[in-house]
């Protein structure tokens, strides 16, 4: 190990507290200190070179070190890094505000508020959906539903949206109270009496994913929006890992041409970048705060609309924009598609793979497809030992990621799942012919 | 008005969403385009000229558009904008960690855990201090007390905390049960039952921001500070507008030594420049979450310590440990007094100016002390005119506030006053002898 990465190890080990992580083992471990990226390469501070099949923790979108996203920060950074949209305009919010909205049919999703990150996204969404109802004469409808072992974000009130139980249970008593459902036929079974005290219902689009990304049957997304309408329930769709091309298609809710009442996006907004969230929502929701201050929405961060991160959302899109993309990433997810069939034909103890676009959860069971007697531990060692082979991803349980970032090509998407399935075979499998 | 800026302002009307706005009178008003920045001084897209009089919402410590913090940027953008925390260090936060942990006594605060803005930065205090109790037996203390119209952000869990009606009445009901205090008096008179139930205690300390620039008394925070250690209650204290040098120290609790059990950093942490924020608690709190994955805080954002965030921060951090810098603030602060104190002599609507370092606030009243009988309006005409003589700032109802980024001359400073006199006189002074 060289100087500089001990000096690196010792101040994280002594310092530093890392998210959703069991910091005694953390310290117990050798962490990697990530000091480079190239495309969708990563290398730490030894000089080891790892594919991100992981995108980052879901953000990355156009690789690393990408010259026209560099441009786009360095131009920017040579006009001025952040000033206040508390009181002011600022072109590079207007500009991403404009070509969000476009993305949508005219007359639908309208407005943007900027914030910091998925959870702030959702926050926003839900304190609107709350404020809107109180502002149209509907001040009992504040109840939320959500869909079972969703995950929406951290801070309170979107903890308060989440179903992972190791997650949020700890915390349900001071959040405020939400309804969990398995499907939309549960909703469709809900009292009238129910639906009159609901605000809105959020879910995660085609697929949940740090419920190990399960995927939605097809079509229900549609059934969702059309109950919601029928019922007067608004829709908040959760886009902030699905956003920005991730299932194939600019948004997952284009998919089955449902529009939301608010869009959440984060992570891929700036390509993987900066810091920098967006709630999109309807010119009718807009409306009801209009009419003087005390119909205001008072809510705000001090970096929204950060002109450096607005200016690399743009040149995010841009690329996302440019002919053949979006087709490139479904022709790669169809290839990725096929390396994964052939990854469960060889493993045994691949029992699933759920995949929508470059979204993939390789399911890892015992042989007979009953979990593990410890759930979790064989996605852990599966991916330290992905990591030994050059493959950085993470598990959730026993479901290891599969995300490459979009511009993978075949061959680097090859690649990665040639890593994984060398890891899985030198641990899992291994472990199995040792009859643990 | 040039195309550009009509374009902008078209798309801005259309499509933007501003924090904290009345939208309505937005879109009938004539909005600033921000297109560039060099020092205190900020640039419209009509090439009109104005000095940032309110440091862009609070965040900008070392002007706009400075050598070295771009020279950070870049430098870090050659490398990597961003890798996960989850799962892996960065050589960035590990050095930020270091340095940010140096400013306090060794075993004081110790861990850094990294976040987004200083709404997360609350969140992150306020549930490591619920799982805190849960994990050491204290499970009864779940109890929040706070400063009345004290203000910790708009996520669920700090608007919980804060008190300020006009803001978190509406979502009241929605967050968890939160006393708000007026004094270290109050809190002594609380009973012991009162007490025991009690997790930690919230302050923005030297001065409250959204409160109208309120000023605590001399020596109160050691007074909190002993009481929370005689009780057993924890103390978080919210330094994300008092933090990086604007009282004159680098932390305002050090003005009188104190360290509390969290401290939440955001805003000045990149200079002005990007989203980061930080939360610093003890070794004995962290120590309460090790032990096993049942001890675990799960809480993190995808960017949580974003390379390029923590890259300038660290450059921001070496200007302000640059010999004679604070000791410059606090010379420039005096100088802003004594030009503070003329201005109170000058303009007998002036009631009352309070000031901690370079953080003031202007209480514009009637001539006999009581407030307006339309609150805000006086504020508002003032900064209204204070951007036609070329001063950007904000009131906080008819407090007008004046923060200049901390590197502003004595004579930049000079310059402001001068022009929030013009626009006192040409507005409120003008007003009254009209009878208004």
């Amino acid at each position: 190990m060289n100087e500089k990465t001990r000096l690196w190890l010792e101040a994280d080990r002594a310092h530093c507290w890392h998210p959703f992580t069991d910091q005694g083992a953390w310290g117990a471990g050798e962490p990697l200190v990530l000091v480079k990226g190239e495309g969708v390469w990563l290398e730490d501070s030894e000089g080891r070179r790892y594919l991100d099949g992981n995108s980052s923790i879901w953000t990355n979108i156009h690789g690393h070190n990408h010259p026209v996203l560099n441009a786009a920060v360095e131009a920017q950074l040579g006009e001025v890094a952040h000033t206040s949209f508390l009181g002011y305009a600022n072109p590079r919010a207007s500009e991403l505000a404009e070509r969000l909205v476009g993305q949508f049919p005219e007359g639908s999703l309208e407005r943007v508020f900027f914030s910091d990150d998925g959870s702030t996204a959702v926050e926003v969404a839900v304190k609107m959906a709350i404020q809107y109802r109180q502002q149209t004469g509907e001040e009992e409808r504040t109840g939320f539903l959500a869909f079972a072992d969703g995950y929406h974000g951290d801070t309170m009130g979107a903890a308060s949206l989440g179903g992972v139980k190791r997650f949020f249970d700890r915390f349900r008593q001071f959040g405020f109270p939400v309804r969990h459902v398995e499907s939309v036929e549960v909703l469709r079974s809900l009292s009238e009496e129910e639906i009159a005290k609901t605000a809105a219902v959020v879910i995660e689009p085609l697929v949940q994913g740090v419920n190990e990304m399960r995927v939605w049957p097809e079509g229900m997304l549609r059934e969702l929006r059309d109950w919601c309408d029928t019922v007067g329930v608004q829709l908040i769709c959760d886009e902030v890992m699905t956003g920005f091309g991730r299932t194939g298609t600019m948004f997952a809710c284009q998919q089955e041409e449902v529009v939301p009442d608010y869009l959440c996006l984060a992570k891929g907004l700036t390509g993987g970048y900066l810091p920098l969230a967006a709630t999109l929502t309807t010119g009718k929701i807009y409306e009801a705060f209009l009419g003087g201050p005390e119909k205001v929405f008072h809510y705000g961060h001090s970096y929204t609309a950060n002109q450096l991160g607005a200016a690399v959302a743009l040149a995010s899109l841009d690329l996302l924009e440019a002919e053949g993309f979006l087709e490139g990433v479904r022709e790669r997810a169809g290839e990725m598609a096929g390396l994964l069939r052939e990854l469960k034909g060889a493993c045994p103890n691949v029992h699933e793979v759920r995949q929508r676009g470059l979204i993939a959860g390789v399911d890892l069971r015992e042989e007979d497809g009953s979990y593990f007697a410890e759930r979790g531990k064989a996605g852990a060692e599966v991916c330290a030992k992905a990591r030994e082979f050059g493959l950085l991803t993470r598990p959730i349980q026993d479901t290891v990621v599969l995300m490459p970032p979009l511009v993978a090509t075949g061959e680097e998407i090859g690649e990665m799942v040639e890593r994984l399935e060398r890891a899985i075979s030198g641990t899992v499998e291994r472990a199995a012919a040792q009859g643990r």
